[in-house]
């Protein structure tokens, strides 16, 4: 029985407003009152530094009364990781953000705290790391990690920023179905777009698709089609 | 002294043209006449069969009186790279063209022929490996490469299908441009990014932009500014 606790987000911002206001309404449910979260800052959007982004996370964390701290501030990551009362992976580049993990040797630690009950938020490149591949992210590989393998918490990829094909371009480079329907060609499992506004809900065993608009679902060989707000995606295999 | 005669084309196709349409004019000057162009159909574009792929190719290089041979076709891999006449890598997946390239040990024959003269057409994932590194591509990681590094026909990296900004874009995911800031914290090498109807033309020593509209150039820790068609990029570094 997994005791997972999670929300795994497309975006951390939505459109018009600021760094994880959506989100921050969620944040009490899934961390609590008054914890100190754990903030992993690797991902470091913009190339800005780990205290940078930590500083930023802090002050939206600080709307829902709860602490955070970056976990360049511990001596030991692993020890860091396996005390903290809740964990916080922002976004940036998924690339840069599974090298350091596995370079700090903290994928395997990372997810076993998750899966026995470590309330989890990924929002991006830390909703990516869920999945069991970065396979289907979006960023460029600025740096080779060891693996593309991630934490697997659920049973399939995540794309996040979801991008509907835009029927008048005229550029001609892939859409991001292409892209996933590349992926296919050489990965088995299924891959859930996950457009901004919409995220990931997991408790225990279970996986829902929350917020909005709809995410669109590609398996191997079928069609793509749109799952709903409330959709339970647990058996997505 | 370097013998390099290369085309690195950001797109195969333009809106609202046929299959390398507008690259045909400047294959016989490239290639000569009724020579025997080795294809390289690795990146496997929507995931289509190395055949298939080699077929729509053979159709266009017939308009410029070339013919052309899959390097599937060949039971030494290495020996049809040796031996061509001139050589031309489509476009496609870059992550999968270079786990080929690696996998199939013809990574650094490739780069020596066409470094001693061996005509070199690339399009899309194909001129991306004409950079030091592959590692400004626009593709998904759908399979992991032994390295990222890459040809370095020329002294720094290319962004193919090189997008501006949008400014009316309510989607939060990175723009091209933050993507190449983000490569620039870890990477020193300058990027050009290559948009659509525009290539690099080496001759000799010589890179020269080619085609239209301009090239955007990235350099670390610099702005980033327009080169004009015909701006010598030679010494970009």
């Amino acid at each position: 029985m997994k005791m997972m606790k999670a929300i795994l987000a497309s975006t951390s911002t939505l459109h018009g407003e600021g760094y994880l206001e959506y989100l921050i309404p969620h944040l009490t449910d899934l961390y609590g009152n008054d914890k100190e979260v754990l903030f992993i800052p690797y991902a470091r959007p913009g190339g800005i530094s780990h205290d940078e982004y930590t500083l930023k996370a802090k002050e939206a964390f600080k709307k829902a009364n709860l602490s955070l701290r970056g976990i360049h501030e511990f001596e030991d990551a692993v020890k860091a990781i396996q005390n903290a009362e809740g964990i916080f992976t922002g976004g940036g580049n998924t690339f840069l953000l599974v090298s350091e993990l596995y370079r700090n040797g903290l994928i395997d630690i990372l997810k076993n705290v998750i899966l026995n009950g470590t309330p989890y938020l990924g929002t991006s490149a830390g909703t990516n790391i869920g999945g069991l591949t970065m396979g289907t992210t979006n960023d460029m590989p600025i740096v080779l990690p060891k693996s593309f393998k991630t934490l697997g918490l659920i049973p399939f990829n995540i794309n996040p920023h979801y991008l509907d094909p835009d029927v008048n371009s005229t550029h001609k480079g892939e859409t991001r179905e292409t892209r996933i329907k590349e992926f296919h060609h050489f990965n088995s499992q299924p891959v859930v777009g996950l457009r901004e506004g919409s995220w990931l809900e997991l408790n225990k065993n279970e996986v829902i698709l929350r917020g909005t608009p709809s995410a669109r679902i590609f398996k191997c060989n079928k069609d793509a089609y749109e799952a709903a707000t409330g959709t339970n995606l647990t058996n997505l295999n």
